[in-house]
């Protein structure tokens, strides 16, 4: 049985959590505090050098970490990754695109405001996160006014990727209020049968 | 035939002309100029609505971007890329490392330098950056100093990722001096035949 080394008020682990409910993968999940410097205790870094949650535990001395390549080694086979060519392509075009021009921006402010209390010496830097926050949200409503999932007709774990962070977007000082097309996805996914929310006690 | 729209000097560019040397793929090279905002050109903004370089032309109006889903589009079904299972998803594991941990850092380091030729107002950002760098390159030599290579026993794409930018890392300030591992590493990448050199004259 897999298991699961992650925070779920994390989009980042989140996401695993997700996918997993979605194809109905038994887990055992086991609680990181990153608050409590738990990613950087030598058990935790034999696991991840990088000292970062979510890691998967496949078996004995078995570890795959970064959420996207969970995901992507989840779905394999699944619906919620196309076979080959360019639609799998894209999953990985839209993933990137999270990790690079959306997380950083929208998962980061709200790691300031959230978990920091928004303190008085990171307020520029939370400022400054606004922008390209926005940037990455305007080429999401952009894509999602166009069609109803981030690749071909169905979820992907490219919707599950970006979903993470942008449904509690609000929560770094992110209004969705100008991005109609991303509140219906946002809804599209929620009503989705086996929905989990972001709460500690569902992991 | 597949045209790439680029530069040679950056790194994310550099990674789609090294793969396709060495897998023999014809393209066409087309220079950005990032310098001169040509990825915020209208028609720049309708192959990419995220700015930025490279991305990939397929045919009529299908074009491919973020660098790493470039090369997993490319590589498919080549020694450069394991087929499928956790082998796959380490490929991947390491591409996000290289976006999330590596990149910010030392790619942009590199820019404030290079480009921007470090002016006073980008002083204390190129220096911050320091720091993120050298934990990258940290993981990467614990990696390294127990394997040829990132995955598996031959070259794949994760290698191509994470040299892109680690063997130009010195114009963004960072000495390899205390990486043998490293060192040993893009020697090895750079002994490898149809090898391209990091120049605007080879695009």
């Amino acid at each position: 049985m897999y298991r699961v080394y992650g925070d779920m008020l994390s989009g980042n682990c989140f996401k695993i959590k997700l996918l997993m409910q979605w194809l109905g993968i038994e887990h055992e999940w086991i609680h990181v505090d990153i608050m409590a410097s738990e990613t950087h205790t030598d058990s935790f870094l034999s696991m991840n050098a990088n000292a970062k949650i979510p890691v998967l535990e496949l078996g004995t001395s078995q570890y795959l970490w970064e959420s996207n390549a969970i995901l992507n080694f989840l779905a394999e086979g699944t619906p919620y990754l196309p076979e080959s060519g360019l639609l799998r392509a894209q999953v990985l075009q839209w993933q990137f695109f999270e990790q690079y021009s959306h997380e950083p921006y929208i998962a980061v402010a709200r790691y300031i405001n959230k978990y920091l209390g928004l303190p008085a010496d990171r307020a520029a830097e939370y400022h400054a996160k606004q922008v390209g926050g926005h940037k990455a949200l305007a080429v999401m409503e952009r894509e999602l006014s166009r069609s109803a999932f981030f690749v071909g007709s169905s979820p992907t774990i490219s919707d599950i990727s970006l979903f993470a962070y942008t449904h509690v977007s609000h929560e770094g000082g992110f209004s969705l209020e100008s991005y109609p097309s991303i509140q219906a996805w946002i809804s599209r996914l929620k009503a989705l049968p086996n929905y989990v929310e972001m709460s500690r006690e569902n992991g």
